[in-house]
């Protein structure tokens, strides 16, 4: 299988966490989604993240399905498990937990409370600390959920204190410049040069992101052939075709990134698409109305039409 | 022309402010935006909001800017001027200049410190007594700027309250809901009918919030005739070309949302399209790089393609 | 003992946790705190709340620790436990672990993103079914913390809802004018009488709450004496000397209240007077310095000095 | 008079804005404020602040009022005005104004909006750049109030870069620490040494920042004798007296710094004592109830009783 360390590359996907109509952990479907997502040809899976629902789940609820996902998996693909804490406790007992499963490595994004460079970076020494010399990790910079602005000064020097961390999430907005400025200081041999997933919500900067230097994607769609689609044809060089692709799903992933009610139409999709059984969220959680769910039938159609003129598989 | 009040319909654009190179109000290209809007159809201006860097303007620079806009349209369409402000006294000082000039209306915020939903409802109790009883104007709801969320609930009861507020600008996300709520309201007769513009960032609900019952837009985009052509197309009951034209804006409309850059990617195709003469954003404020300006150029080729391709003049 | 009810009145204090030196829970000082808490005469415990660095540990830890202060406390006082978490679910178990262990009932926040009334006043129907029929609750009010505003109105309206909700810990800021305004509710018969504990960090408006209408106090401070004496004196309708107490440890308690240091000021007192082992607090935390240590042997000095004056054991 | 510069010592008093009852500016009261503040011996004077509802005043208000303050003094103490304003075109404009009526200086935050270190200093490059190179000013450390949290490298490095930058108001919490990394730092030559005041809310910590090496207090009390008071017993080196005139203002002091309604309990005061002829907040602003004053009465007795009984006048 593929590696999970500094030249990882491809799509990780953001997974969900299926419930059953009443709100339980549904496992069936766990095994059906990560069957569905490594049909579709995803590199990896990260679980347990914020589209994860993982803060709405127990401590035991959260190892049995990592379990059962890492069981499924088999090997195939490295398996990714969202640890960001408020505690470096909770954070270290469930990085050994998962890890003594068969998880490829760990993702942490910095604490909400975080705002000077220098409390930062002591922060992700504290971090590298906590999960030990054997677990690679990835840095999730994804301010608009943390509220912290880490600058691209704070990401060097993360890295070179940090020789685990051997990637990042890249979800800053705007990022571009970002990105392009740390693949810059790779380059000139400042620091070691780890993987970058774009993260930006479903996808949505990908074929720029690709072009300043990203290794893949890391998020979450309920169309991960997009991204894996995309990312293949830009990988192959042929730009015009990766941003054809991406305009045909544009409209929906704009539609999925809706603030709120995003998690419930993307769980709305893979259920109509048989993924998962059921598209319940936890609560507290939003529900789709009769008339969301007719702006996604509409919107799926003209995407499959789209598809098909572009001579791509809808 | 278009009278500003509850039945008011059609693109309010909200406008960029135009700078020289070297930062003052440049007031040639003011004339020049001004006719290039028109040029394209649109049903109204809103002048000195966010976009409008209003807060980066002295006092007399609004009064000159306000002005030099209200002549230049010379009443062939509304214009309105942007008024939050964190104190009473100025924004009824802003008010009163821009209505002897000719304004046709205000449009005011929530103050950002506003809570609870009786804050919010006594704060425009408040607002609507400043301005007075002669000032019609905007409800702007935009929790992403202010940080406030007004409940269906609030909205309603502020439109019960104050009969001088004819106009919702509606960019609260998720909002479909809650457009979908005011206009159910209304149909039950529970509060008068206002006029409900589109708001979301350069329009990328625009589609949707059309088939839920806004009236039509108010937002900004280096593009106007996209959300003309947009609205015009569902009025005429052509759902799916409404969506086609928006569809082939989709990349570039999204490229120019991101955060922190957007105005600069917005200034700099207007200059491109010769609306402005400089790209000009007042610091502190960013630059585009030359890659920014490469992606920029690439979207926009392969807009006028798919243009040409659905029969659109690009 | 004094049952946790609607009746509830007096001193429940705000513990803290005690950790060994390498950051260990230590079960010892663990004993040795609820026996120095209960000497000096308060009516209950809350535990793993803000200042008890509850985030900080791990779910068998938070088990191990309230087990090992419901079995010292033995039945003389209620234990309360703080159970606010992102999600029902890890709500639940902890809820259902702890009661079942011999806690009186748990306390509980508004999760943090909850913005408009409705939004507030429907997490807490969700709360009480979460925690069942059986478990009396006291409602936090902490916007400091949780950003959380809850107007008077939702306070009430929560307490309609939720017969299980038997006491406000009331820590708003400006906060006299809503005590005032539940208690005038409660007089009127609009809703039934809870319990409210006066919760401002450290009891800084102590004597104003009592006055208010407050039962008692529910906070943490290195001399929980000044609590107990204070409301006590209240209660024998000594107002002045309940004032005369409150000013004599004023000067501490506003160290003490310093954002950032506090917990490891107190900390620090504690350990100094006996009733902890160590004054660590578990990473990330502050140190305090040599000075700030002299700062508080200085403040501590003078209060045993102006105790004296006053005719107060020092 | 004592002059605004690097060695500027003792109470710079943030005054409030004077209002009739109809909440028109009252320039009578001005004079009579003035002239009650410099009676009780404060070395300066800072106006239009946050205290000050600056941001409720139209922008000629803001020079009226400054001009009659600036005039009343007549330089018997230098007058600093608060500058701080979303945009730099404003920020200029008042600033010119104020030093043409003969301000001594201006005051400015950092915008709310900087995250990272390198933006902070960025951001008081462009702030020196715009004040010119004529104006001394005040950095305003004030987190609560901006979101923004300086490090103390990041305010080394605003000093090297900004040599108009004269003093600091140091209002940050926990700021003992920074206080004395401060202080420390120009002992060790690294950075020149500025005026540092404190700023804590009322001078809560007054005593404390003088001991780190603060050289008197910036920020406004109803009893601007106390922060005189304290500094002088300070500077004479009877640190016990400073302490006890300290002790007997905070039960005052700390009631006065209720969050939303602090200034209406200073105003409150002011009348009382006849400082100024209205206790009128603008709107939006709380009112005090009958409670609320009765509270205050009660506090201002006993602070007389506590200030004979050491001997102090009252």
């Amino acid at each position: 299988m593929a590696t999970f360390n500094e030249s990882a590359a491809g799509v990780y996907l953001i997974t969900v966490t299926p419930f059953t109509s009443d709100g339980a952990l549904d496992l069936d479907s766990t095994d059906r989604m990560v069957d569905s997502y490594l049909e579709r040809g995803v590199d990896g899976l990260t679980i347990l993240g914020i589209m994860g629902e993982a803060t709405k789940l127990t401590g035991e609820e959260s190892r049995i399905f990592a379990g059962r996902v890492i069981d499924r998996v088999n090997g195939r693909v490295p398996v990714i498990v969202g640890a960001s804490a408020p505690g470096f406790a909770p954070m270290r007992e469930l990085t050994l937990s998962v890890m003594a499963m068969g998880a490829a490595g760990v993702m942490v994004a910095p604490a909400p409370t975080l705002r000077t460079d220098d409390q930062i970076v002591a922060y992700f020494d504290m971090v590298a600390e906590t999960l030990g010399a054997d677990v690679p990790w990835v840095l999730q910079d994804h301010p608009v959920s943390t509220g912290v602005q880490m600058a691209t000064s704070v990401i060097l020097k993360i890295l070179a204190n940090c020789p685990t961390c051997v990637m990042l999430k890249h979800e800053d907005s705007p990022g571009l410049a970002k990105l392009s400025a740390i693949r810059a200081a790779s380059a000139r041999g400042e620091v070691r040069r780890v993987s970058i997933l774009a993260g930006n919500g479903g996808g949505l900067f990908l074929p720029e992101e690709l072009s300043r230097g990203a290794d893949g994607a890391m998020t979450g769609f309920a169309y991960p052939e997009m991204m894996v689609d995309v990312c293949r044809a830009h990988a192959a060089g042929d730009v015009d075709m990766a941003h054809d692709i991406f305009d045909a799903y544009l409209p929906l992933a704009r539609y999925e990134q809706q603030t709120g009610i995003g998690l419930a139409v993307r769980k709305h999709i893979m259920a109509e698409r048989g993924m998962i059984a059921s598209a319940t969220v936890r609560r507290p959680g939003p529900k789709l109305s009769a008339t969301d769910i007719a702006d996604i039938a509409l919107l799926t159609r003209r995407q499959q039409r789209r598809l098909r003129e572009i001579g791509q598989p809808s």
